[in-house]
């Protein structure tokens, strides 16, 4: 069955130029089809679209820490699954609030030293959520974001339609010529991430906030790719800086560090309160199954007392930055965890990355628009701290040979 | 910690007067903490916010067949748990497919007997990403939504900007004359719902096709409260009436029936491919959890073959509305599983919804604004198979002597 022309409208069509125009850009994404096996992060089974397997070595998680597979969170979501089933069977106000969640939320708010802290389906719905509704509440709400913030933080601020203001990337000096110019008493707003997770560059958190501050503005900090992974007790950079305070509100996701699935607010409870009231995409969908705000109870407390676990992962992904590096292979600036490597192409992207998968077991998926900029094309690498040396050995040779093999640009070799 | 004044602007009393409107309008979320024991569903155990217990019933769960129980459903969640691990890991793209995402989805398609389906990490965001999405997909595309559609598919519907015209609820008259009005050749799409989760009445679906087809419109029906519950195979209401062909488009969750967590769509390949290469709220979010995937799948193949589960939750619901129509208990006309029960105002039925949980253990949430419009406050009753006749008994006896003891309305004893 295909719905094809119905009426004077050929639907069929239409769809399909819109799946030809992303084939015609190099950008058609085929996911990969994966099967970890717990206990071998990251080592994984892939079946290819013929049926037949091949192992694979993923070399790009987001499960940055391996918590995904650590024994207490595993047992921690076991435990809540045999105690009290599988689904919330409702959304937070209709039956579908469990204790692992309340426990969790207040968990969650004292690791950020905030009053409290509000779960979501994930952090995606967190930040649209967040962001649509604050502009309901705080009518005149004038947002000034940064350039590269993620799709969903741009999805909440453009669906509530308010005055909104783009500021180059970690550009405070345009930051600060925006708010000048807007009308000093009306509600302000700053929305930015610390760690932004396509180049790996980190924010100015205590530059924002002064700003912000100076001019009258609430802070928005999205740290989905720091929570866990920053400050002494992985409660993100703004805990590395020392500024928890003056983050107004901060948004993380319980999908990547922590390991599990879940987004997050914390604030002071009555904002909390006031978005909970209000929030469309928090009060209509069921809320999260226990095992999994169970597991990510485990997680945060597991990562709250391991700041080992954070050197480790610093310690990869410097190695595997100065490894690159001293290899030629173009390996972007990055002051974080996350190791980019620049091809610039879609389509060059795709074939080092099917070569690296098919003739070498390394799965790195290529970046490519709308995710990063047309031009930008790259792959991003997340070593973790169970990635061996190893592996690494098998990683750079396998760069370096592709690299010659299909004429990439090299950079010069590092010192 | 309190962000207060900020510059010239009071912050913390505009959030503060937010928090106050929902209060001032009687309709202040209290969440119930509950924790409910496997095996024993709908039995729970609350805790007050003084930390105390108290055992109660669940009476409004949307877990509408104890699937969220059932020992198939948690051993293919235990089993996954062990094997793969917690979380995906990433996005669809970036290494958050895992296998029985893949299954599952292709079990989807052929439930609804279409080509391809898509998860998403919630009904509510397979709703608005994808109708956000087509209008993209679909320059100049005419939306015609059911005046009671969910807050999810309003969302979506507004935030891509299209033109779009509300039509009274479940009324074809209305529909046709706004169709008829629109360009003939323009692209349009009829949104609705099989069942209307608040009021328990069913759509017109073969009408409803007829006229988009008539006008050359494509067909969106939200299945949520449907699937699993109608339809020989339990793919819907859509199953039932034998008109699976007619919805080009079909949106579920896995959060109700099915007993655990997540969305999708299920449609014509093209359709499907389209959406996945362009809906932002698709792409940037991490993945569902294997054990969710593998839980659903599981829950699917159980349900398909199960039919006398539909039955069985058909005769409670029948039985219900017969034994509180026979009290004088205003039941609300519901053609569906759902029993609504009219109380129209927001303080009374918190008050009834508070007595009933501290005095008879039963513990069903009052439903206020914004989820049904105002002076239409209601408490809303999900029996499932498990709900016995014991449970039953002590629910009517209670409710009638709190509308004796609160001097609600009654409605004439039925016949
Ligand atoms: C910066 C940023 N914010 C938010 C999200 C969304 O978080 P989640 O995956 O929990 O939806 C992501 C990635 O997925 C992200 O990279
Ligand atoms: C009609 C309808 N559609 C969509 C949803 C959203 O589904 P989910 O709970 O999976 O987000 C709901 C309820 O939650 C609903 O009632």
């Amino acid at each position: 069955m295909t719905c094809g022309v119905i009426g004077r409208f050929d639907y069929t069509s239409a769809f399909q130029s819109a799946v030809d125009q992303v084939r015609d850009e190099g950008r058609y994404r085929v996911f990969a089809d994966l099967k970890r096996v717990r206990g071998q992060f990251p080592k994984a089974v892939r079946r290819r679209e013929d049926g037949s397997e091949q192992d694979c070595v993923i070399w790009c998680s987001n499960d940055y820490l391996g918590m995904g597979q650590h024994p207490e969170v595993l047992e921690a979501m076991s435990a809540e699954l045999d105690a009290v089933g599988a689904g919330a069977g409702g959304t937070r106000n209709i039956s579908g609030t469990t204790r692992s969640a309340v426990d969790l939320e207040a968990e969650l708010a004292s690791w950020h030293q905030k009053e409290a802290a509000l779960l979501f389906t994930s952090g995606y719905v967190a930040n649209e959520a967040t962001l649509t509704t604050l502009q309901s509440i705080l009518p005149g709400l004038i947002i000034f974001s940064d350039s590269l913030n993620h799709a969903s933080m741009i999805a909440g601020i453009r669906n509530g339609g308010c005055e909104r203001h783009v500021f180059l990337h970690n550009d405070l000096a345009h930051l600060e010529t925006l708010l000048a110019a807007a009308p000093a008493d009306a509600p302000k707003l700053v929305a930015f991430e610390s760690v932004y997770s396509m180049d790996g560059d980190i924010a100015d958190l205590a530059g924002t906030i002064a700003l912000a501050r100076k001019y009258g503005a609430l802070t928005y900090l999205d740290e989905v790719h720091a929570v866990g992974l920053y400050g002494a007790t992985g409660a993100g950079v703004a805990e590395r800086d020392g500024v928890l305070d003056g983050i107004d509100i901060v948004e993380c996701t319980l999908g990547k560090a922590i390991g599990v699935m879940g987004g997050y607010i914390a604030a002071d409870a009555v904002i909390v309160d006031a978005v909970r009231s209000w929030a469309s995409g928090f009060i209509f969908t069921t809320s999260l199954p226990p095992a999994l705000t169970a597991g990510a109870l485990a997680s945060v407390r597991h990562l709250k007392t391991h700041p080992e676990l954070r050197d480790a992962h610093q310690e990869r992904a410097e190695t595997l930055k100065r490894r690159f590096a001293e290899a030629g292979i173009p390996v972007m600036p990055s002051e974080s965890h996350i190791v980019p490597v620049f091809v610039g192409n879609p389509v060059h992207a795709k074939m080092i990355s099917d070569m690296l998968l098919e003739d070498h077991g390394i799965y790195v998926q290529p970046i490519n628009y709308p995710t990063v900029p047309k031009g930008t094309e790259r792959l991003r690498f997340t070593p973790s701290p169970n990635h061996d040396d190893g592996m690494m050995d098998r990683l750079v040779t396998a760069m370096d040979a592709l690299w010659t093999h299909c004429n990439v640009a090299r950079m010069p070799v590092a010192a």
